[in-house]
């Protein structure tokens, strides 16, 4: 058998990383060989995550005191939170020029330095790695991912609206000045930083908007769309939170003057009829998070409004995989060379 | 003091006629004399809901053995399946002329016959009871449910959705043809009824959306909103489960090529500004449902989208009180001429 | 109509905070003066709670900008943090020796000092007050909570335990060595302080126990338990965490060597008869929590054990109402000799 | 490679059912070539669980539509409910022999035919299999599992108490007249029927015991820890219902006269050394079901009471892996000699 690859996760504190964690153990091609958590240093991954306490993990250290010419490491998985994260890849990237990253955090998604300026207001700490990133959206971007060094994972939200919405905009099949997104996450999307507001008292059995009008999310979907429908696409985008711990539903509200809802389910049947990781119900049903729970699978339903040239898109995913971790995973098998679907084939969990 | 109304439940087995049971109970000038429940007839009522333990309430007795011209009831709550409702109703005013119904079905909240058997599949049983019956969103149609017998109680989800959306109709400041309504109900709308699908483990951990495209409360949101228009209007509705009891949020998507955000927020803040059960939040604010909770608020805040000439407005109310059994006490006040906040004063209960 | 007595609530951005502004606001005797809350001096109550947006209510202060002398209060509710509580509560007492104080923390519950300091890790700050103060559960010592000037709140999971087994100690019905009380707990009797345990995501879809051999409530327990039995009582106590936001189970196992358990469910029985907040269930039948929430009753059962000499007990309240505020407010009723009940008979809210 | 083993699912319409599927079909060495459902005969596998829609598998079939000799089962497992199983597992074997049996019901879990009749009301209808039967709990009967035909795999609530309990009674090391099980449940334990108990309005936000003082569980408890003590044992066992859809924790109450709590924790640490779905803790940690979540893993803690003399031990699994169908496969694994892990290393879902 082939030598292992070497892979590192940086911030495995949090729930993506945890997430990676929970792949990478039973990928048969990688050994986990770096775990960093500056707050966590020095502790094992089970005190900071009890489920991994059957299995052998490296202690958690500072990402300060790596030794990163010495590590050896093939890939490196960026779980940080977004602006750290620049720095941080700057600084092994000029160490290792060799290494390859895939980032979970937003801080390589824009790349354009004025937008990114714009969204995060202040100016970007790697402008010529912001430039080389690859946006990792497996689906659309697959040959580019497997040549990257420097892959930017895609944020959950932004990547369940734009599987369903970058084929229909491609084709010219939906107007582009009348999309609107209502997205609906569980709380996972929120990490695990202690704020009052995530308290479970302040969010079981409740429901709200946040972020109403203006998101960061935003400008990722206005890149991508944009790029998708070769024009300015500008959306209106309101995420919700649920009282769940895993899922992402956004319900899309599209028109289209020329194409019929069965027209524009048959082209995202079509795209994406060879696709692992991307299931198109059949025309009227609709997708349930829970129906996707723990699994690397994005499920879309379309189907008609009562008013004549509009379409209502339902796109389901699980936000700690497919909408980060999981997809992270599946851009790492492209970058190594290994199958795409390795150590993602694992079924939904429900109930 | 006055002598105290004798009131009936219809149907006090499921979640609303529960919930009328909770807040008449503490009504100081009604006394509860009848409960009925057609399968559980027989059971006193701590048996079908503990929560009533404490207290002294009839025992529920079937429909069809109640003596109605004994019963000497001054109303009469119906709080049964729709369908049934329409026979049951016609049946008590042949029998008691003089007696006042709120029924909280969809049986009588649709004006026009035709319309009534498009939606429902069949022609009405009691179509001159249709006519007379008065829609029963208190704050709109206060003075004809102050004189009417038949009070239509409306819809939960058209509750939630025609508070906001009816001034802005009827002062022509928002475009009738661009009206998008995302909306998000708790499990208690769905009743009581044991489905495989509203099991808990069905339903906890998950998001999805239902009825797309085509769903009852279409019929009634037209109707309503119509009229508030004076002209044709219809409306995008997608309605979703939350896995959460109690709550509707309704995010509403609006065009206005004539006011701003602010100017809609304005209309909105003076339109019910003397309101006791309409709360409108300061300008950018959302409400959450957790903070109505148990209570007859609704809760209503308007926000700018980034696209101009849209605004985003969100809607908040239980779905069991303002949404059903609180609007019905509340026209019940108004109809036996007590204070209309009488017995609704209690405050959501949050956390 | 008399004077409305003038309330503080010290702490009023915690759960218990809230709980004792929601009852009291529906008070028709009281009118709430003062409202602290040290980390949100200077907001409105609303931003802290929204759901009191729609009542006017005193903006919050700084505990050290009260002007004691002047704010004319009859009464305080002490919600602060363990352990800062009696050094406040001894400055308002020597400044206003009249006033009257219902403390909700654990800082007055041990009578013993040298208990306290065992317990707690250090002497007590006010011990002249800690031998004055009554131990408020109300159903035992109502007497002496007439008359009391500072009145300690009990616990939650205390209230949900001793309920049920000082009647039968008392009685020297039961085994005084034999007693061991599993209680599970919802989250907001945890608090509102951000901790990463008790995140939503942390929190929700699991179950596990905490404390397991040693919590603070141990001594509490010991006290009021040996107290009734007239000798020394050390009980095996588990706390469990619920992902669920209001309610205690206490499920309690005890031996008889003399009384049947359907005569101890008897005793209870008889015992708690004509207390309008305790409600002792047919012999056989369990409680449930979801039937006592937002009230503040606690339901008790009793059913026999399949091993001979053994009895099954179990308890339920709202850990915010009768296991907290509500609780509080009984005991500010006696004490102001208002009648026991008013603000408290609200029904549970169910669903 | 070798030939795959193929492999039936009666009953797949249920949880269990949809749980072995979900291991199976990740599984190497089986095929899936038969499942079947009484009332969703002739659906789709995905109709019934739309978590299976990306998956090629059989079409749901009736049982009676079965043609056992042509379908060239291997082994077959029933998950069916009790009573059924009995009938349609002797038809099986007296049709095919040499098919071998998982039994997930509690058809053949007691040994002594009086005892079914006591506990089950009516004589066993297959008393002669009932003998050969082995009961399923791995690590005690790895052995005769490898040579079964008919194994009985154990109930959720008896593997979460009987894997901390057995090596603790067989060493004589507690009071085998002193154990207390306190036991907590998710909702799936309770299956997939329809009951108006069950339904997400009627279970969400609260919490309570059932079954208490009779639980048919008990007997399964009964046999295995008398077994294990050489001499009859009959515990306390109240279960209860948590709101979450996996996961079961014991919190168990125990004596010893000459063992310490350390010392009982050695043994379990010794005793389950080498098992890999076994996981002790280190002593005083309590493990939490969300950390085993979805994986075939138990995990126990042993902590010391205050009062000498006595510990408490939580077992913490989720019901629908360990407590039933991931149990299942790991007795499949050794009745078809894979590796005993096989199809089941996937780590803990958490969040």
């Amino acid at each position: 058998m082939d030598r292992k690859a070497t892979i590192g996760v940086l911030g495995a504190s949090g729930y993506t990383g945890a997430e990676l964690v929970r792949l990478l153990i039973r990928h048969p091609r990688v050994e986990i060989a770096l775990l960093t958590a500056d707050r966590r240093a020095g502790q094992a991954m089970r005190q900071v995550f009890p489920q991994f306490s059957p299995f052998d993990l490296p202690k958690l250290v500072s990402i300060e005191d790596v030794d990163w010419t010495g590590a050896g490491l093939d890939l490196i998985f960026c779980a940080l939170p977004h602006a750290t994260t620049q720095k941080v890849v700057r600084h092994v990237l000029a160490e290792l020029p060799a290494i390859k990253v895939v980032d979970l955090s937003a801080d390589f998604r824009l790349s354009d330095p004025a937008a990114y300026a714009r969204w995060y207001g202040h100016e970007h700490h790697a402008p010529d790695l912001q430039r080389q990133a690859i946006y990792g959206l497996t689906e659309i971007y697959r040959d580019e991912i497997r040549r990257a060094h420097l892959v930017a994972n895609p944020g959950c939200y932004t990547t369940c609206a734009e599987l369903p919405l970058i084929p229909l905009l491609a084709a010219k099949a939906i107007d582009p000045d009348e999309i609107v997104i209502d997205a609906k996450s569980g709380m996972t999307g929120a990490g695990r930083a202690a704020k009052e507001e995530m308290l479970f008292s302040e969010v079981a059995e409740g429901f709200h908007a946040y972020g109403v009008g203006h998101h960061r999310h935003m400008a990722e979907l206005d890149q991508e769309l944009s790029k998708a429908a070769d024009r300015d696409v500008v959306v209106t985008f309101t995420p919700h939170l649920v009282p769940m711990n895993r899922g992402i539903l956004s319900t899309i509200y599209v028109r289209s003057r020329k194409s019929s809802p069965e027209e524009l389910h048959a082209m995202l049947l079509k795209f994406y009829a060879r696709e692992p990781f991307v299931h198109v119900l059949p025309f009227g049903e609709m997708p349930q998070t829970r129906h996707v729970r723990g699994s690397n699978m994005t499920a879309i339903g379309v189907a008609k409004d009562r008013i004549a040239g509009r379409a209502i898109i339902c796109s389901a995913l699980d936000n700690l995989v497919k909408g980060a971790s999981g997809q992270a995973v599946q851009n790492m098998n492209l970058m190594l060379g290994f199958p795409e679907t390795m150590a993602l084939e694992q079924v939904a969990l429900f109930p």
